[in-house]
C-alpha cells in the first residue's frame, strides 16, 4: 500500500470526500502527501501516538464534522468525547485530559450550541476525563456547517498493556465486544430521513474501561482497534497490513443487528464497512481467548463480546477473508473511500 | 467582568462572529453557555493549561481558520505550528510535541494542500517541535471554507518560570518584544486587496525561545501574554482583570510601524486592538526589567523589545489607561469582538 517512492499527486487534482473516509484514498493522502511534507522525523501519524520522552503518555487528535448533530444515542459532543477517549483507549491508555477546540458557524443557535456544550461535559463527567483547555472560534454563515468540535487528549498506559496494530501474531483470536454498524447507519438514517432511525441509535460510548478489564491480560492483548471510519473491514485490514498477517472471520459469528441488516440491504451497504462508535476489536493470544471473552463480558459494554475469527498460521501477508454462511470464502478489501461522509 | 450568577442567554439568541474575536461577546460566551455546561470540575478554560497530575506538563488547542489561506509572512500552516507553541510558551513551556487535525473542503486543490502542510512542517521543524499525531476530515463542497487546522500541544515547562495572567504586581515594568499590529493588517489587507501586503507582513513567529531566553530570571517574570486576538488591548485587559491590577502604557513607546499606522488609519482601526502572532508582552518585577530586557533583545525575535508601562501602584481593579502624545489619559477598553474576523 506504501510505495517506496510514492507518485506524486498531479497538480490539477483536488481533495474528495473520500480523501477523509477512513479508506484506501485517505491513506494515499496520508503517504503522498501529508507524511512527505511533514517530513519523516515525527514517525508515522497514528490515531495516537507516544508522546517523545514520555512514553507512558500518550496523545490522540480527532476532528469531529457529523452531520446532523443530534442523532439517536448521541451527538457531538458526546461523539467527541467518546471518539478521542477511545482512541486513547486503543493504544492501552486511561484518558488523563481533554481539550475542546470548535469552529462555530455564525448564526448556530446558542440553544443548540448550549446542548452540545452539556452532552459534552456530561460525556466527559462519566467517562471521568476533564476537560482542561479551549478553544473557540466563529466564522461567517457558509463557511463552515454549522459546528465542528476537535477534542485532543491525553492518556497515561496501562503498565501491563502495549497494544499495537503492528503486533497481532499467527493464532491469535480475534474478538469483537458488541455488534457493527450502529452508528453509521443511525447517522445516515438521520440525516437522510430514512425511518430506520426509530428503531436504533449509535453506539456511541466510553470503552477504556472494557480495556482497563483487559489490562490484566497484560501482554497476551496484541491489537486493540475501535472499528469507526471504514468500519471493520477498514480496521482488520490495516491491523493485517500493519502486522504482516492473513485473518479470517466467520460472517455467521459477526453480530449485524436486523436493523443495521435491513438498513444496509435498502442502502447497498456492507455492514463490515459501516462505522462503529462503540465497540473493539481485540487480537489476544489463543490461550488467553477465554479469558479476555470473559473480561469483556464482566462490562456492560461488552457483553454481547464475541469471538469472529482468527490470524491464519499462515496466507497472504495483509489479507483479510471472510467465511462465508455457505461456506465460501471472500477477500475483505480495504474500503476504497467510505461511502458514508461526515459520519463522525 | 464574570457575575457570579450569570444570566442565561436567551433561547432564540444566535452565534455572532464577535463570540470567536477574543473580546468581551467571547468572554460571556465562555462564561454563560460553555463553562457551565462543562461543569466546574476541569477549572477554567485557559489557552494552556496544567496536565492534572503532572504540573510539570502543558496543554494548548487551538484551531484556525484564517481567510486567505496565504499571506506575506505565513500561511495557516506556518500560523498553526506558532500559535500552539506561543500558547504554551506563554505559560513557560518548552513545546514536547503537536497534533495536528484537519477540515478539508471538498475540492480544495491538492497543490494547496500540498504547500500548507510543507510550511506547517518547516515550521514544526524549525521551532524544534515534532508533529506525532493527526486527523483528516473532508468534508462537501459549501460545509468548510478551504481549509481549517487544528494543533494541540504539549509543553513542559522551564523548572523557574511560572508566569501567570493572574500574577502582575503593582510596579511591575511592562515589556513588549516587538512592533504591534503587523499579522492583523496584513491579513485584512491581504483579504480585501487593499494593497498594504505589498509594505507589510504578518509577524508570525514561535517565542519560545525568547520565553527560554527569560527563564534564567525565573520569579521575577509575573505574566507572559501574546497579544493575539484582540491585540495589546484584549491581552493587557486581561492580564489587569485576572491580577486585580491598574497597568498604564505610554502611547509614544509602543511601536507601531509606519504601514500599520496607515493601514489602521484607513480601515478606521486602533492598532491595540489588532492582533499580533510574533510579539509577547512580559510583566516583570521593576528591579529585573533591564536584565529582562537585555535578555529579550538577545534574540532576534525580540531585538526591539521595549519598555512601554507599569502596573500602577495603586487603581482601579482591571483598568487599562494609556498615556497619550499629548500626555493626557484615555482608557483602553476591552475590545467587545474584533472588527476582524478570520485573523488566525
Amino acid at each position: 500500500m506504501t510505495p517506496d517512492c510514492p507518485t506524486p499527486y498531479h497538480e490539477d487534482e483536488v481533495v474528495l470526500l473520500g480523501h477523509g473516509a477512513g479508506g484506501r484514498l485517505t491513506a494515499e493522502l496520508l503517504d503522498r502527501l501529508v507524511l512527505p511534507a511533514l517530513g519523516g522525523d515525527g514517525g508515522p501519524l497514528e490515531d495516537a501516538a507516544l508522546l517523545p520522552g514520555r512514553p507512558d503518555l500518550v496523545i490522540s487528535t480527532d476532528s469531529f464534522v457529523v452531520s446532523p448533530l443530534f442523532f439517536p444515542g448521541g451527538d457531538i459532543g458526546s461523539l467527541a468525547v467518546h471518539g478521542t477517549v477511545n482512541d486513547l483507549a486503543m493504544r492501552g491508555a486511561w484518558p488523563l485530559a481533554l481539550s475542546v477546540s470548535l469552529i462555530v458557524e455564525e448564526g448556530l443557535p446558542l440553544a443548540e450550541l448550549r446542548s452540545v456544550m452539556e452532552s459534552l461535559g456530561k460525556a466527559a463527567q462519566e467517562a471521568g476525563v476533564p476537560v482542561v483547555t479551549g478553544d473557540t472560534k466563529v466564522v461567517g454563515r457558509g463557511a463552515a456547517d454549522r459546528l465542528f468540535v476537535n477534542t485532543t487528549g491525553i492518556g497515561q498506559r496501562h503498565e501491563l498493556l502495549r497494544p499495537s496494530a503492528a503486533s497481532a501474531r499467527p493464532g491469535d483470536a480475534v474478538l469483537l465486544s458488541g455488534p457493527i454498524g450502529l452508528h453509521g447507519t443511525t447517522v445516515l438514517s438521520t440525516r437522510e430521513g430514512l425511518g430506520f432511525e426509530a428503531d436504533i441509535a449509535s453506539d456511541s460510548r466510553p470503552l477504556h474501561r472494557l480495556v482497563q478489564a483487559l489490562a490484566p491480560l497484560g501482554d497476551a492483548v496484541h491489537v486493540l482497534r475501535d472499528p469507526t471510519r471504514g468500519g471493520l473491514a477498514a480496521a482488520l485490514n490495516e491491523i493485517a497490513r500493519d502486522s504482516s498477517v492473513a485473518v479470517e472471520i466467520e460472517e455467521s459469528d459477526v453480530p449485524v443487528p436486523q436493523a443495521v441488516a435491513s438498513a444496509c440491504d435498502l442502502l447497498g451497504l456492507d455492514p463490515l464497512v459501516v462505522a462503529n462508535e462503540g465497540c473493539l476489536v481485540a487480537f489476544v493470544a489463543p490461550e488467553a481467548a477465554e479469558e479476555a471473552l470473559t473480561a469483556l463480558r464482566s462490562r456492560p459494554e461488552g457483553e454481547a463480546a464475541v469471538r469472529i475469527g482468527e490470524v491464519l498460521p499462515q496466507g497472504p501477508h495483509g489479507r483479510v477473508t471472510l467465511r462465508t454462511l455457505v461456506g465460501a470464502r471472500r477477500i475483505v478489501e480495504m474500503p476504497l473511500g467510505e461511502q458514508l461522509p461526515r459520519i463522525c
